[in-house]
């Protein structure tokens, strides 16, 4: 019998899970910090509200199905088309709008090393203000999340897509590959791409990396220096930076960090012509996408996660049957008191295998009462990282379990 | 242009947004309190996982698609069959497993009031354990998790399904809606459907209505009591409860409030045959749903919920573009001091339009501050909810913002 998810999903179980959750929650505080307020879409939406936006291509990955009632439905593929149907459908918004979103979306790619088929998108974005002063909310809301989340060698670099106006669109799509793979490969792509000599293809890669900041650019970085953010350090100008994506009208921009290498850890910009998409008329827009996955596998690396395996504080254990009320006492008293506390279920198994659970579940302590803990109103307390116990007042467990 | 979300499916704009996270927020927090961890299962599961599951008339609510590559997969439908695909592959979790899961599920049913096509589960499940301490840590920790969100008449009713042994699965059906529609309803029911004259189904009601509580009843109330809670507040023995729900096997409970009379707020049960589908052994298993949008509904009606409209606690005014730096450093530094503060991010903008923008957003404290101001080292801090307004320094802003 089947009983894998499908090629391309993922179970979270509890480890993991709550990695997630901790990474999500500080997204959302950081968020908040800045004024972004959280916006929820369904999961489906109409084909066509879908269909036609990402370009050909990416059309290919939406899935997209048949209802009973023989509506085409399709899977969130992303979060800011769901944002244009937004604006444009509730159209007394405060404008700017500024709103968060963190769902999953679907792509039907296929699946291959840390690319999946569901993912999840963390996304802020301002809509409805063309000030560069949205720029720079957007880029140091992200910046301050790296450093809230642990990252201390994260920089964003940025550049101007009014750079690339009289480029062909493959050139930008090859210098957007410069970090991942080099300028040799640049320039050859850009050789067999534009059909010119390799020397040609080198003019332009130079032509293009001795760009000077646009006018934007150098307000941008005045704003970004109001903030405090310092050039070199916290933000860098990148006239090779080129995003893959089509809709950038203006300023765009990347998360790198010197201590992991594997690739950006977000990016985003201006497009200023894809909220209206669905509206009479053009709605300036800046945002910036965290890479969950990235993020989470780069957090993991440089160790900025607590390794949690539960969530539960301590296991309560039922040390006979005669026991049992008053263990669940002491379970009631802990969670009242605002610790984790599992109860163990089965008052007939030994300890031993009470303690073996808690082991192999990741509880970090137990808590055992016997006939002599109880008359002498304490209990055992069992490190279960250290192996070391002592017994302990119920207020010294709850001083001890606090500082968990 | 289509700019609404299919039949059935909703968008949640920021006030609905922040309502249902901070619920989400209780919810994991007293599941873990109980010792209970998150799991998380793909939204999509293969065709085969799911169907002939749930029932004939149920598989006909599942949305299934084929994927490019002709695979059928479906939309998650409940929590419940995931959950017992997972315990199947992971066989090594250790067990009584214990977890919580919140997350979307989606079902074909024609769209009425309060029933939609995608709604959010929240469920904690005991799996792998037989003991009757498994329902009574569920049934403590619903009841809990009500009285933490606010609920003061919340009560936990109480049946076992073996008082049902001898009867028609129709019988049970028309029970079920006994608080609905009332008895007489239920008596022509069981009449219709058993083809019996009425006299004869009043004594089928009767007969359920006078049965004694089973032994594991009385067990478990012992224990219940053991945990503090009080028969006839906290709990409820109710022969008619029935539970729509085929799967269950023994002790079943509902939440009912006193204060709100719409329906239950969640209910569960233990289904000892259920979660071995997928496994070579019966497992058993035990736990409870909370009806989200239900709850949510009701901590509304019964105003446990604050009406917030935004997590934006100020809005920082800019005076003019000459302020505009300053503003930025008062903004930065209630960020850096755990108040939620957005600036304003247009400084070509007159003073009223920003206040404007801060009454239509509800944020609650609009900053200003000019020449004025900046002199005596103070700001106007303005209550937009009562229109009081008063000098304070940046000291006494922090704490009066800190208290919203």
């Amino acid at each position: 019998m089947l009983i894998q998810p499908p090629k391309g999903f993922r179970d979270f179980l509890p480890k993991e899970a709550i990695q997630r959750n901790f990474l999500i929650e500080k997204l959302k505080t950081l968020f908040e910090k800045f004024g972004f307020d959280p916006l929820e879409t369904p999961t489906l939406e109409y084909a066509e509200v879908l269909l036609g936006k990402y370009g050909e291509e990416a059309d290919k990955l939406i899935y997209i199905f048949e209802d009973r009632g023989g509506r085409k439905l399709g899977l969130r593929y992303d979060q800011t088309v769901p944002l244009a149907r937004i604006i444009a459908q509730y159209q007394n918004l405060p404008k700017p709008f500024k709103r968060y979103q963190i769902q999953p979306v679907f792509r039907a790619e296929n699946p291959q090393k840390g690319r999946f088929r569901e993912f999840i998108q963390a996304d802020i974005d301002i809509v409805g203000e063309e000030s560069l002063l949205a720029e720079a909310e957007i880029i140091t809301c992200a910046l301050t999340t790296f450093h809230y989340l642990g990252f201390k060698k994260t920089k964003i670099i940025i550049n101007d897509r009014k750079n690339f106006l009289n480029f062909d669109k493959k050139i930008i799509i090859a210098i957007d590959k410069i970090e991942k793979v080099g300028e040799e490969k640049v320039i050859e792509e850009i050789a067999n791409k534009q059909k010119v000599k390799e020397k040609k293809a080198k003019e332009i890669l130079n032509k293009i990396k001795s760009k000077k900041p646009t006018e934007d650019l150098l307000k941008l970085f005045s704003l970004l220096k109001a903030y405090g953010l310092k050039e070199g350090e916290d933000f860098r100008y990148q006239p090779t930076l080129a995003r893959g994506l089509d809709y950038y009208t203006g300023i765009i921009f990347e998360a790198v960090d010197e201590n992991y290498k594997a690739g950006s850890l977000g990016g985003g910009g201006r497009y200023d012509n894809l909220i209206g998409t669905f509206s009479p008329q053009t709605i300036p827009a800046c945002g910036f996408a965290f890479g969950f996955d990235r993020v989470l596998e780069a957090t993991k690396q440089l160790n900025l996660l607590l390794p949690k395996q539960t969530t539960t504080q301590v296991l309560v254990t039922v040390f006979s049957p005669n026991f049992l009320q008053k263990s669940i006492e002491i379970a009631t008293f802990l969670r009242k008191n605002n610790i984790n506390a599992e109860l163990y279920l089965n008052p007939e198994k030994k300890l031993d295998k009470q303690l073996k659970y808690a082991d192999k579940r990741g509880i970090p302590f137990v808590l055992i009462l016997g006939e002599e803990e109880t008359k002498k109103n304490v209990v055992k307390l069992k490190d279960l990282r250290t192996g070391s116990q002592k017994e302990v007042s119920l207020e010294e467990t709850l001083k001890i379990l606090s500082n968990l």
